[in-house]
């Protein structure tokens, strides 16, 4: 930690805060600059509250170079990035980045049977499929919840998928972590503190959304309470942040803060292309432009006829544009650092 | 509902609207301007997704005049403003404000009946007191739980005191709903629609702080998912929104936000002045300012030795301080449409 | 333009907005919706300002539909986009997308001669260089003024180059439209409306970067102050916009503002890679997501020695690296449905 | 300046950051913490471009102790508040507030004569008033320039007024210059250099509106811009920063702002209470709030005719509202710790 004291501070001044580290156990060294003096704390381990030092005079900034968290920096981790394994040899964060698709919600049992079928002979091995949903109205579909999970089952086996599914409380995520491969914590919940300190005791890897208003330090803090309790396998999902441009579109991909996280963070990031935009006209663009930054997977919305979707009709793709954009994406895949796996038949 | 065609949209265009509309049970009313076409939709009850107008080519605009909210809009429910009885002849939106104050958590017993001693003579009668705290760092001090809730009912019982507290989960909401007078729901929470629905089915007043980057329209979405179950006693807290000046300050109240939330919406507003600035020393003149704007309410973080406070120490006043911010909230008061109601000793 | 009553206006509140309607001498037609009542108004061709409808109570919305901006909007100008031409066969908005290259600022003859020779031989064009700087420090390098305009015509003329040189204000503007091909103005005056006007009299191609807090709404503006004045030739220059992770990144690329741009207006827009980060070494992972997103141009800071530079220089990409890019350019083209433009040797 | 070193940097890191700050003139010293190295930069007098120390490996941080702005900061010019005297024993940032009212534009003789009589007989002596106008459509009115300037110049003398009017460039900045007691710069061109530079050499105050999506920092970038050209008669106006609620108001007043920036320079600040909103009825609450969190004047669009102004008009206050609102700042004046000097009839 270390102290810098504002231009003019006087030596009682100086004198006074160094007395007040060693009052609360640390050593002290005073450092003095051409224009100013900044004060070492030395011997700290845990986090010393600034408040303690709101009573000295002279102050001008506290910097804190033992951080409030810890796990979630890969310089504290060994510098190394972390590999999630979800299964059936699928490992974010290596070579190979990967795309999670499906509908919004679950809606009937053809419907995630004939999507499974669609997305397993297109070399896709993870599908997305909400079974509780936390909507913008209390009144608009809110999910098949359990019937949803006993269909996912089934088309997991049959198609030998890996299923995400979103648990919006307690209750859902104890359900979905007997069925579901990966437990997806909402935007809207990532600063539910509760729910991902329970993430972090089970034993399934998570999939947390960066919240559309939420900076990377507000992730981090989310990704630390998973972490702290003991979870390390997470994906992080970037699904666009919310600006000033309210009345036009709903949120901006944050392409700098992909690289900004994986600098700082060891985990990797995935992007939701779907969300950002409630136009699916858009997703192909916003797609591409994700692969060709960089980033360890893509999310997209697919349902069979998405006019008729319960959820998310507008930005989800039919079956066919889902087959254009892939020839796109199959292109873009050739030019990047993390090429798409695509799984053969019998994988 | 209203469609608004785009200049130049065809008449084979219109009638495909125009039946898209009948198909699906409704009618509709083509209303010809010097400019453009209007599609006006009779009949409807509930609303109409746009998705379903997706397929239709020439539509530049579609007007919810039914919106996806009911119970929030004091339009919708008589135009009169509701009022929120907490007990003790304490009524929120009607002639007075209220004073809730205490400190951010409950630290130890004699701390809690030290400040309901003090509060109690200063004429207030609501007291905060956090027994379950999500703090920015999992490592920090998360409330003294259960045991919160012991000092709590002996101080309500002795002091005749209304305790607010906050709720982080379904399981501290039932302890909670059992000793305290007002639950809150923390910003952070403010999108746990999970929660907000189980707070909506409880017998306790709710205190919903307005999200830090939530929009009035976020807001609103909330408070239907509580009123949607039933519960109408909603106090709403405007604790400062986050702008764009990120590195100087935590956030700005929005002054305009209060008048537009009380237009539009029939419940109260209170405005918590402690957390939009981590600084004790700018607590006063922002609560000067909501008071002299016009609110329900202020919450303020008051703790008998800030410094040593295990949260929100730096924001905290002492009870001096606060002595000498109830001075000026007096003058204040003689001035306000809203005064502050202090109580007498045996009230 | 619509009126739009609120729920239970009453007859005689619609009746007198009726009269007020007809008082100013427009043509009202009221349609009655199943909720509410909404009063078409005819024959208005100029803007009818809001505040003329203040006095009428039961008002609950006004919507312009005759727009107080007219010549921006690709749908009054035929739905067609406008090509801009600045000579030697470069032509924005057509099938090609277009690089303009080159220094932050012209630092001496030298590095402005070296610099074109290295951009003419990989086929480029069309080239940057300031004289005029708006720093942000006023003891910063201003930039070399008269003297750079010399260097740029010996260039210009020498390497057949056309140059963008940013104008600061009407004595620079005067100066560079004389010697310069593109006029830019910088985003810090795309407001600075009286500079606006004064482009929309000369007779040269303007680039009119969106500042970076700017709404696409603000930009319509700016770009309306010059196309009244009668100059059509303005290429739009997207450099990311502002949010609220401001301690992490200057700013953050809009692309789905490209595309919502490109749907309401008729001018070409290109993104400017190098100033949206301050770091070189994201400018590579920006430009390959502007292209594959799709836009008209792109704008690249390159330096002989950026380490060096007098501005910009952690942003500036050295020959070495712009030779890096180039070859990812040239794959990411050939996927481009705009696809870069490159020039041989004697064009 | 203060280099922070990563975790775990090595010696030989370390030792090429020393080399590098020694073969640029300056003197370090290693500060070896408990857990990371600092360098400390001695003897640096101008400011070190960080671009320098890019091309060493293992730094984290960079830290600017001498800043790139030296005169708009209190702590260097001595700490003490400057007094903006603008004539007439009107001084700002002294022990009074001022009120500057009046119309958006000056729209006839008749309507400056009537108002500045109205403001004289309430003891105001500041008048604003646009000669030229920035208007958000190339269509609007746009002020009645020299004529405008006649008016000023007849109601100054009679009513003994001060005057403050905008310039939009140089044109206007020097007819205004002759005539006008205060030249303001609009919040569209807080960041127009060019004409700032300009303001600094002229021998009268200037009221420099904080751009409304501009942070403090910028706010003081342009400052100095003026302070750095010899003239220190600046009033700052804080006018509203535009937050997310992008669609249900305009801006919101940073309260907070007005603090941080009276700690951090030494400049008076104002706030314009009528373009915060564009709602005449809530120009009263934000008056008092300004009022009441403290601040060194108030700026309040007035007009004789709100109804029929050719700007601003829903926003401006009729005579009838400001007497009513003069009430109201009465009152508020004798709690403030800076009241409003109002006027007596001969002074």
């Amino acid at each position: 930690m270390l102290i810098v004291m504002r231009l003019g501070a006087t030596k009682k001044q100086i004198l006074e805060v160094v007395q007040g580290i060693e009052q609360i156990g640390y050593e002290a060294k005073i450092s003095k600059g051409a224009q100013r003096s900044l004060i070492l704390v030395h011997g700290n381990i845990g986090y010393i509250d600034e408040s303690y030092f709101k009573k000295y005079s002279g102050i001008r900034d506290i910097i804190h170079i033992s951080k409030r968290l810890k796990l979630v920096y890969k310089e504290n981790v060994g510098g190394v990035d972390s590999v999630v394994d979800i299964g059936n040899n699928i490992r974010f964060n290596e070579k190979y980045s990967h795309i999670i698709a499906g509908p919004c919600s679950v809606e009937s049992k053809d419907m995630i049977m004939e999507t499974a079928d669609f997305l397993h002979s297109r070399g896709i091995r993870i599908m997305r499929g909400g079974a509780f949903k936390p909507r913008t109205s209390p009144y608009s579909f809110q999910g098949l919840k359990e019937k949803a999970l006993e269909y996912i089952a089934e088309a997991a086996h049959k198609y030998n998928m890996k299923f995400v599914s979103e648990a919006v409380d307690e209750y859902s995520l104890s359900l979905l972590s007997e069925i579901v491969d990966v437990i997806q914590i909402g935007a809207r919940n990532m600063q539910n503190y509760s729910l991902l300190k329970k993430c972090g005791t089970i034993d399934k890897p998570i999939l947390l959304k960066r919240g559309f208003t939420s900076s990377l330090d507000d992730l981090y803090v989310s990704l630390e309470y998973i972490l702290a309790e003991g979870n390390q396998r997470i994906i992080v999902c970037e699904r666009g942040i919310r600006v000033f441009e309210g009345t036009k579109q709903r949120s901006i991909i944050d392409l700098l803060g992909i690289s900004d996280f994986k600098e700082e963070c060891h985990l990797p990031m995935i992007v939701d292309t779907s969300h950002a935009t409630r136009d699916r006209n858009k997703v192909p663009g916003l797609t591409r432009a994700a692969m060709a930054y960089g980033c360890d997977g893509l999310m997209i919305e697919v349902h069979p006829d998405p006019d008729k979707a319960l959820s998310d009709g507008p930005q989800s793709l039919s079956f066919n544009d889902f087959d254009m954009l892939l020839i796109e994406m199959k292109k873009m895949s050739d030019l990047a650092t993390k090429p798409i796996k695509f799984f053969k038949e019998d994988e």
